[in-house]
């Protein structure tokens, strides 16, 4: 079926664009009241695994903006709760796992299942998705990175350092890799099937990459994300984005990737530089300057604009939205690309 | 008085050395059963103020594993504290500022103290400190960056985001630069006062610089921690340690400090070619590693030092330890500098 806005699947793929498409992380948030009524009435994963919840969330700042391009309304530890790993998600903490995995014996224990029975849920809401969508806009899909998803199942908990999660790394390497691998193998299966069930491009989230040395990175992390995208890059488009990853620039715009994420604090130079100017770039615009006024956002978005080039260039926050953010600062953010002329 | 060891001061002047010297950031810490006895007896602040107590402990880790340089013991927040804004430190949870600043009236209302009055006990902890090294080895002073100590200002806690930190500079820009010239002021007088009293060297710590986009980062973390370097650089010499912050290693190097912090995201390489390979560098070992078996630190430890080179380097953590490093763990990684030979 063709996409009849498909600005953000041209700059994926590197080709001239009238404008940079334009779509927000965590675009369907807390922000937004009409997410908020829903959020009172149903919990965290209740809204993930009713498909009438998930695909209303997804198309709600769709409505409201007019981005050019939808995010799956879900979470990345949908992934470790298929493996029959127990995820808490806890208001005014976060996720809790409170049989964190801290041994061989506990990894043994942990599954690789069939995703089209334990994540249905995701795919229907997938297709009830696409539904609402009608094809005006592409839909993404998404997934946490491999170490992304090993910090919480280790750690348990958020955290400013993941140092449980760490230290299993560094004293148990067999065994971390062979989670790893684990999340990988779900990942990928995963990721197929929500592409089956039509999504057009899918998200590697690698969240806590940026709390690892490079070597670390190459070891832990990157060569995982790299398996996802072998397996992923002949079905869709990946796009990867490792927040703090900057030293990894390099390595990612060779893995095949359609295009990377980069957060605020690597300058659209920077961001060039590091990946060879040849592949499609997506960011980086700093989530807290949303609550800036908005005439000093859409003078901030035409600059960023300019320093990334319209083309090759999706325009995105450098991380998802913050809950505290105006309504009509977030619309002088998308208005800002839409009314972009270079 | 001439240190006898002076290592740690002619890497800073960027001399030729036997091998580099080394210290841990924090490694008056939690780590240190010895630390724990103190801290079971009194409670934070009491162990800042009681210049034996602050003493004491600032020795503690020398007696123990014999690094080149010692840290005056203290908190970045004894700042604000003296400049009249109230700060708790509460176990479990980290720095609380009941009355946390959110206008240019709380703006108005903060005082820049006398220093020599108001931090009299930092003073009285240096000579304390000075009798018990008996000019073995350099004692560092330090202070936070200005745009760190107004992140804890105005957030009143610690956060992952700083969001009401970075809302308050946003749309309050006079007020914030209001702020952060009062903060840079006392801070500037609180180091010359430490050099008078005797600390060899100062380091300015920016824990949240990272926060900060490029542009941002100029105008309201750096442009302040110039003015610090300014002012004390004919006085003593300058570490400016900024986590996080690689996109402004750069402009650090040519500030006239004398050697800059770099983390563990930051490789060697990395970190000499956006420094120009002229200036010291100290770092820049993932705190987490120390978690690693003994023999894989003194390893790495070993490759970390051909890396940056024997030279114009300080050994170091790149952010403070970890409380649960075991004590074997730390006197690897101190005792693979002192057993390095190029």
């Amino acid at each position: 079926m063709k996409i009849k806005n498909d600005l953000f699947l041209r700059a994926l793929k590197g080709e001239t664009v009238e404008r940079p498409p334009v779509w927000m992380m965590r675009q369907a948030g807390r922000y937004l009241p009409e997410f908020m009524a829903i959020k009172e009435k149903y919990d965290f994963f209740t809204r993930c695994r009713t498909p009438e919840l998930a695909s209303e969330i997804t198309v709600q700042p769709i409505r409201r903006y007019g981005m050019d391009a939808a995010i799956l309304f879900s979470d990345i530890l949908v992934i470790p709760q298929a493996m029959q790993i127990e995820v808490q998600m806890k208001p005014d903490f976060g996720p809790y796992l409170p049989n964190p995995i801290r041994s061989q014996i506990d990894v043994d224990q942990v599954l690789v299942p069939d995703v089209n029975e334990e994540l249905n849920y995701v795919m229907q809401a997938i297709t009830a998705t696409k539904e609402k969508l009608q094809d005006e806009i592409p839909l993404i899909g998404f997934a946490g990175s491999p170490w992304t998803i090993l910090c919480y199942c280790v750690q348990g908990q958020g955290s400013k350092t993941f140092d449980k999660a760490k230290e299993f790394c560094f004293t148990q390497p067999a065994a971390a890799h062979n989670l790893l691998q684990k999340i990988t193998d779900t990942t990928i299966s995963y990721l197929k099937a929500k592409v089956k069930a039509g999504v057009n491009a899918v998200q590697v989230f690698d969240s806590w990459g940026g709390m690892l040395s490079p070597n670390d990175y190459k070891e832990y992390s990157w060569y995982y994300i790299q398996q996802i995208i072998d397996a992923l890059k002949n079905e869709t488009q990946v796009i990867v984005f490792g927040k703090g990853c900057w030293f990894a620039l390099g390595d990612m715009a060779k893995s095949g990737a359609a295009a990377l994420g980069v957060d605020w604090t690597c300058s659209a130079q920077n961001a060039r530089t590091l990946t060879g100017g040849k592949i499609t770039l997506q960011g980086n615009f700093d989530p807290a300057r949303l609550l800036s006024p908005p005439d000093v956002i859409k003078k901030m978005v035409t600059e960023m604009i300019d320093e990334f080039g319209k083309d090759k260039y999706i325009v995105n926050l450098g991380h998802g939205i913050l809950p505290n953010v105006p309504l009509e600062n977030a619309k002088a953010f998308i208005d800002a690309v839409k009314e972009y002329s270079s």
